[in-house]
Formats: C-alpha cells, sequence, structure tokens
C-alpha cells in the first residue's frame, strides 16, 4: 500500500523550511530555502511544487495536502497579512495559490498554533484534548487547544497569551504598549533582563564584555552552566514572570499540560524549574500539582512538523 | 402540537429556584423555595418531581429534561461537590438522583457556566460562537464558549477568571491567595474598594456612616448616584481593574463579546462605561474596539434560564 504523506511548510523571516511527513511522524523529506530566493510567493510556490513533484515519484508516496505555519497567517482566511519580518508584503493568499499549483487540499496558521497541531499529531500531546503551546523565540507565541480543538476566537486571531500585560507600566513592546508577557518571557526577554540585571547588579559576568545588541539567550544560558550569577538570576526572574502567568492562564483553561518549546526552552532546567516552581507558587489550589510543564518532544524542526500536522487535523475533521 | 418543554434549576445558598421553559425563552412556571426546608437533595427532588408533574398536567406540554447550576456543580460527574455555602453537604450525586425520579436525561453545570448557555440559547448571546459571560456577584464566575461550546478544560474546572490574580500581593481572598481578580471585581469587591477609598480620602460620604459589615453594593451604587465622590471612585476603579483584566482575556480568547451579569452589574454606566473605557486603553491593537461589554439581556431570574438553556444545549448535541 502506498503511504500518505503531507507537505509542511514553515516560513519564516530567513528561511522557508519545508518536509514531507507520514501520519506517524516518518519525515520521507525535508528542505530549506533562504525566503529572499523568491521575490514573489507565486515564484517560491511554483518551484516548491516541482522539487516535490520530482521528489514524489521516486517514492512510493501519496501527497494528500499542504499545510502551512507562517507568521502572522490567518487560518480562517488562508492568507498571510502584513506580516512585519517578511518580505513579501501586503495580503498573500497563500492556500489560494497552493490549491491552483498543486490541485490538493491546503490549510494555513499561525506558527504557533501549528506548533500546537505538531504536538498533538506527532509528539508529547497525542491523545490530548486540553493543552497548550508556548513558543519562546524572538517573541512569545501560543496555540491552544480546547476539546481538541485549536482556539480561534472570533476572527482566528486568538490566543496571544505573549501579548498579555503582566507588569503594568513595564517593559515597551513592539505592539506599541508596555509590560507584555513577551517583554520578559522570550528570547529577547531574557536578554533585557540580563541587560537590567546587568545594571542593577554589581556582580561579575562575562555578558558585562558584550555589546546588548550581540548577546543572545544561548550566551546567556551557557554563562548560567558556568555558574554566572547575573545570568542565573536572569533565569530565575524570566521563570518567576512565565510561571505567575502560567498559573493565570491554568485558572482560566485548565489544561492538561503546557509544553514550551522554541529557541530560548532550549535553556532546559535553567527555564523549566523555576517556570514550574513559580506556577505552582501562584495556582489556584484546585489545580496545584495538576498541570505540567513540559519540553516539546518534537525534532528541532518542529514547526515544519507542525504544519504537516495541520493537514492531517483538518481532513480527519471533514 | 404540545410544546417541548425544559426544567431549569438554580440552586443558591439560600433558595432553590426553578422554571419551566421553552425554546424560545417562554416561562410557563416558575417559583421558588428555601434550601433549609430540605434536609436531604432527595427530598427536595422528589418534592420538585411532584409539584412539576402537577403543573404540567394542566398545561399542553412535554418535559424534555433537567438542567441543574449549582456553585461548585461539576459537569464531568454531574455531583455537587463540597460546596461551601449549601446546607447539604459532601459529594451528591444530583443528576443520577433527577434522572431516577424523573426518568428524564439530567445536566449539571456551575452557576457561570449555565449563565453562559443562557445567554447563548435566550440571551444576546444568540448567533454567537465565542463569547465569555461574567457574573459579578459576591465573588466572580465565569463562562467561557469557544467555537460554540462551554470551556470545560481537562476537569471541567477552567473558566476561573475569578481567580486569576491581577494585583500580586493584593487583597487576601477566599482561596487563600491574594491579589485575585474577584477581590476586586465583584460585589464584595466593590464594598472592599469603598472601604479603601474611605480610609484613603478625605471627601465626605455617606458611606462614613455605616459598618463595613452593612454596606452594600447596591448602597454604593445609590451613592454615586447622588454624587458621593468615594462610590463614583469606586466604581471607576473597579472598572479600571476589571477592563484590564478583561483586555487580557480578551487577547488568549478573542471573543466576540463580554457579557457581564449578576447583582453588581445592575450599577449599569456605573460600572459598564469605565471597564469598557480601560479595556480599550489596555487592548491589543488587532482587537480594539472590537469587543464589546454587554448587560444581560435575561430576565432577573437568568439563572433559571441558564439551567434550562443547559438542557436544550446538550440535547441538540446529541
Amino acid at each position: 500500500m502506498r503511504t500518505k504523506v503531507s507537505l509542511g511548510i514553515d516560513i519564516g523571516g530567513t528561511n522557508i523550511a519545508y518536509g514531507v511527513i507520514d501520519k506517524e511522524g516518518k519525515c520521507v523529506m525535508t528542505d530549506s530555502k533562504p525566503i529572499k530566493l523568491f521575490d514573489t510567493p507565486q515564484e517560491f510556490i511554483v518551484s516548491l511544487h516541482q522539487e516535490i513533484e520530482e521528489r514524489l515519484a521516486t517514492l512510493d508516496a501519496d501527497l494528500i495536502g499542504v499545510g502551512v505555519g507562517a507568521p502572522d497567517g490567518n487560518y480562517f482566511t488562508g492568507t498571510i497579512e502584513h506580516a512585519a519580518n517578511l518580505n513579501w508584503k501586503g495580503r498573500i493568499p497563500f492556500t489560494e495559490l497552493l490549491r491552483e499549483t498543486f490541485a490538493l487540499p491546503a490549510f494555513l496558521t499561525n506558527d504557533a498554533k501549528a506548533a500546537a497541531l505538531g504536538e498533538m499529531i506527532y509528539g508529547g500531546a497525542k491523545g490530548m484534548k486540553d493543552f497548550a503551546v508556548i513558543t519562546l523565540g524572538t517573541g512569545l507565541g501560543s496555540g491552544i487547544v480546547v476539546n481538541g480543538q485549536l482556539l480561534y476566537g472570533h476572527d482566528g486571531l486568538a490566543g496571544e497569551v505573549g501579548h498579555t500585560i503582566v507588569v503594568p507600566g513595564g517593559r515597551a513592546c513592539g505592539c506599541g504598549r508596555r509590560g507584555c508577557l513577551e517583554t520578559y518571557a522570550s528570547a529577547t526577554g531574557i536578554k533585557r533582563t540580563a541587560c537590567e540585571l546587568l545594571a542593577k547588579e554589581n556582580a561579575p559576568s562575562r555578558l558585562r564584555d558584550i555589546p546588548y545588541n550581540e548577546i543572545s539567550s544561548k550566551m546567556i544560558c551557557e554563562a548560567a552552566h558556568e555558574g554566572d550569577a547575573v545570568a542565573l538570576e536572569t533565569f530565575r526572574y524570566t521563570g518567576e514572570i512565565l510561571g505567575t502567568a502560567l498559573a493565570n492562564l491554568v485558572a482560566i483553561l485548565r489544561p492538561e499540560a503546557i509544553f514550551l518549546q522554541g529557541g530560548a526552552a532550549n535553556a532546559g532546567d535553567l527555564l523549566f524549574a523555576p517556570t514550574q516552581e513559580y506556577m505552582e507558587q501562584n495556582m489556584l489550589f484546585l489545580f496545584k500539582e495538576k498541570v505540567r510543564v513540559l519540553p516539546s518532544s518534537l525534532p528541532s524542526n518542529a514547526a515544519i512538523y507542525g504544519a504537516a500536522a495541520l493537514v492531517w487535523n483538518e481532513l480527519k475533521q471533514s
């Protein structure tokens, strides 16, 4: 019997990654291209179609659909709308273009929602009906699953947990307001916290020799592993803010588990331990010690799995 | 053709109210009894069954099911569990008792979730698939509807918006923590705010002559209507806390509208105006001026409508 496979596309600011994955999570091909190679989305789609056709001809597999995860991707309309960090501008009818070229069902959602589906179909959330995935990258994205379905809200844009205000009057956020969760809990937030602590504390730190623009959350993670006091306190504080926010999220949603994905989640216990600790400390008694904060169990190219999972999820439901 | 009707029961700390309501919201009978008349839930149910049988015999109506809204009611188990303010103690298998006596489908949920269904089936949320109902009584309850379904979470206890912490280290809450939304935004919260302002400000106020235990949110409302500065500032502050919290709730859920029900919502514009104002002021740009804060359009015995609506909602889905 020929295997059924799904094509998952992850559109990032720099690269477009894609992969062909079967229902069990076996990735039969994967690749990545710089987005700047393509002046228009049409150019990319035509080139991708040709590549996939050629590759599938050598495989015993039938492509059943195309799924896309994209920043500012709107599930309801299938469009990518004015994504701040893409060089394709305006309102792009992405699923329409895919359907025309591939003659297959095509679906699109934002990257954090795709991440949640990836976790549900292929990862640690298999069998869960209520959970949340928090992606800690440049910002904080979230994909929330309620009763087995993604939470889209009235216009497809629900799940902006990163833009809940957790410190009134706090750090300036890209959204124009102050104190949003993502200004504290994200790769950028971790860097901002480290910088704040360099100013506030007198402890020696290797971070004092690196310009702000060059500090990364990965460097802070390495410094913490070497015992750097500023770096260690940075992760404790990040966990305090994130854990406290997650306790409030649990009071509203009562998920079975919360998964942390994305670059900053690679800090592992440095981040997970204080996050779980402050979440429990601030948790309503009803939910104490009932909600796990878990790492993703997906491969490092999780976003492709999420995009491919969108197809399985949609075709299951129809 | 005989009319189909549903029996809705609202179990409160003092009274049990019930009513027989058709799908269009016509209430064909309603009554209320002090809960202390019944030593056990069985006694109440047998007495209610007899009364309803007699009343329905005179009406051209078929009862299709029984719905119950109760504090600490658990939808998944159909039980009322250790409700702090009921004189029936322990774990009460309420829907089981109802099914045995009425020989009809019976459903139970907590009072705020029933309120949301009442708004969806009979009230202003007709046709909406994503909305929230906030009940402002002694505490703050919430019923959240996502994609046309009540948000129950992993164990049926989701929707504890009243227990999200909005002022870290703030007012002591009945849940054992500090700064929960319901310690500010509820009838009790309004009274606490007034008391705090009596201490903080020097403005004359008629509230200064009333002991704390006798002040009610209704009195504060009346004082505000007479221009009492402390009472007016009480409602502004309540709206600031509630509106800011609702902006965060919108970022997560993106509802079409938020309904405020319950005693404290009777303050009308005194509460609605600052709530909407501070919600907009703190709203993520994506959702600005898109989410309405609305009063309930249900009759004053809204809780009975909510309980009756549970039956229509369940039988529709099965």
